[in-house]
């Protein structure tokens, strides 16, 4: 007669999470290896029928709120009115990888299959979720911000996919714009968020460490620059008479980044677009539009960066002879994980024997619109070279698997 | 009984002439005083209507060839074989200014009829041209190009301005493809080319010169930079494992305006246009493709300048860790003045008492593909604070005066 194992000796089924992984890898599957699943694509929405059919075979209770994010409920609580969320989301980047987002939604599926098949009883139910457009191919962590209550309606009247795109996909997915503004969640059913996810950048792989702890979700600020001067005869006009806003957006581009290296070194900065008009060969440019980003873990020096770098556009701008008007796009608070989801993974790791690191996320999460209502954390794995959205993007399937066991005991762990 | 003038006191008819520039003026005018005749547009072909009109009714025969050129001819030569060419071009930029071309071909035509009203016999005939398309439009010195009999297929198949922009162009204007490659005209028949033209910079003006004597066309040469990083994400790449391919041009743009200021004086470099892919706020462009264009009026000063500028490309795409393309576009070459030319313009002068400076044009003009066929030459008049290609150029009435009168004595004293 098996003996029933402790639950801190639970393990995920790996081969069974191997076929769930595959199965949603073929879905919008591109011949280079990745996945086109743009949020409320065809592909996109056969992703969601898979997430409908295999929770329900698990034995899950599957809803659907009114941004279209998919709940998978394992009622296996105490206190049936709460429950702790594990998952991501099924969407792409336009011709994206396979493990970004799909990796976290088929571990919380294992997750909630492994608990129901030991047969444990947790303080409160367990929850896998699906979240709508976390990439932004619509508006961006559309499910977990309609969730949270926080969407704007200036994001659903302009968002940065462009509305006609949003309308198409809220109607192919049976969903209204009233109900993207009803699928906001009472906090107090929900005890915590937790998420595990490829790392999208170099430094695990780099250190050889198999498990990083979120400390944050970096905060993200955007403007965009627009450097004016004076279009000219670029023959005739003498080089010392020229106002050319493109050497102003240069001299900028060039700062910015030494500016992060030698003062920000916690930060990114990029400037992602640069369009100079009239944009002729032979015209010297006269207003030169650039696409400012930065990136902080930590509130007080997302504002110090913010002002040093608007400044250095001030001063490159006048050596330059030029105006420039700054233009706010948006700004996401960073968002610090929980202590105790934060304690909670690292006992796990600690009961599993994996080496953490503790590391900001430099990329975007649901767990942003999550954090203000609930403990939230994430764990991360290492991705090959640092790649991803790409087809490209890779983790090496024991990373996986160790993944998926550390959100199992994480979850087991913590305390809500 | 008046005396007849002798030719060097002869002078044009400035009442005359002013009327002819606004009538011109009027032809595809624009709200803020500036015109809109693009090449072979209707505007365009309005104002050649207009010419042929003109110099019919001062008794001068008018001819088209098949690249649409208009010539308009005095018989006033001892050798009826052979004419010296003066003129310029009717169409403009897109939203152009009226002084542009129009006031070197009116100036023609004023000239012409002061040499049939005082009755003068030359040794050569005269012409009054208006070229085809000098400013690009559709191909670029399309007219005199053709005329020269070195327009390329190439040109024609692919032209700047588009393949469907030329064809209708010249359906509108009843020409052909195969006449444009039958315009070509046989040197022997020229004596010589002489236009007018304001000089589009501000050198006369800001040292208080009337006119100006052309030295050289400069040459022109056009290449693309693609330089090419790689695209990565913006927020989870570590500033120093980025290779990013913005930062590459932004670097370049500014080492080839240090580098012209420095090293050559008299030439120019111009970036018209930058394109950063993929182009979004959050990712690292992985490619810049630039627009890079330079100018010298001597041969071996842009062979050196292009070297030059090339070897920054690699230098700067090095430094940054990026590989960079470089795609070769086009030269033409500097076309040095006719000394001839220059003197016949540099004694006029003298004898109107107008003071003059040797100056290179900056602008390309139809008097480089005339270079090569016959002794050919340019003057300039001062263009206020020297804006050019815009409504808002603008030359002082008594300086157009002065050009026209000037035009006129320096073809009666070219020794063809």
């Amino acid at each position: 007669m098996p003996s029933i194992p402790l639950p801190k000796d639970l393990r995920i089924n790996a081969a069974r999470f191997l076929a769930d992984f595959e199965a949603l890898a073929a879905i919008g599957s591109t011949q280079d290896g990745g996945v086109n699943r743009p949020a409320l694509s065809e592909a996109h929405l056969q992703s969601r029928v898979w997430f409908r059919e295999r929770a329900e075979r698990a034995g899950l209770v599957v809803s659907v709120d009114g941004a279209g994010s998919h709940f998978a409920r394992l009622a296996c609580g105490q206190n049936p009115e709460r429950s702790l969320l594990l998952g991501s989301h099924l969407d792409s980047v336009p011709m994206g990888g396979r493990f970004d987002g799909a990796l976290g939604v088929a571990a919380a599926l294992e997750v909630l299959e492994t608990v129901r098949e030991a047969g444990l009883h947790l303080p409160v139910d367990l929850e896998a979720v699906d979240f709508t457009d976390e990439e932004g191919t619509l508006v961006g962590l559309l499910g977990s911000a309609a969730l949270a209550n926080h969407l704007q309606p200036a994001e659903i009247q302009n968002p940065r996919g462009g509305r006609q795109r949003l309308l198409d996909g809220l109607q192919r997915a049976g969903l209204s714009e009233a109900g993207l503004f009803q699928a906001g969640r009472d906090p107090a059913s929900l005890a915590g968020y937790l998420e595990l996810h490829i790392e999208q950048g170099p430094r695990l792989e780099r250190k050889g460490i198999p498990v990083g702890v979120v400390t944050a979700i970096v905060g993200i600020v955007s403007y965009r620059l627009v450097f004016e001067g004076r279009a000219n005869h670029a023959g005739t006009t003498p080089m010392d008479e020229r106002c050319d806003a493109g050497l102003g957006a240069a001299g900028f581009m060039l700062a910015a980044r030494q500016l992060v290296v030698q003062s920000f070194p916690e930060c990114v900065v990029n400037v992602g677009a640069l369009k100079l008009e009239p944009g002729a060969f032979n015209i010297v440019p006269g207003r030169a539009e650039l696409a400012l980003e930065f990136r902080s873990a930590d509130q007080q020096t997302l504002d110090q960066l913010q002002q040093a770098l608007l400044a250095l556009a001030e001063r490159e701008a006048r050596a330059a002879g030029l105006s420039v008007t700054v233009v706010f796009l948006g700004r996401h608070e960073p968002a610090p994980m929980h202590p105790a989801m934060r304690q909670a993974i690292g006992r796990a790791a600690a009961d599993l024997g994996l080496v953490t690191l503790d590391l900001p996320s430099g990329a975007g999460h649901d767990g942003q619109s999550l954090a203000n209502l609930c403990p939230t954390g994430m764990i991360f794995i290492p991705s090959q070279a640092g790649i991803s959205h790409s087809p490209h993007e890779f983790s090496a399937w024991h990373d996986c698997v160790n993944g998926v066991n550390l959100l199992l005991q994480a979850a087991l762990n913590f305390n809500p």
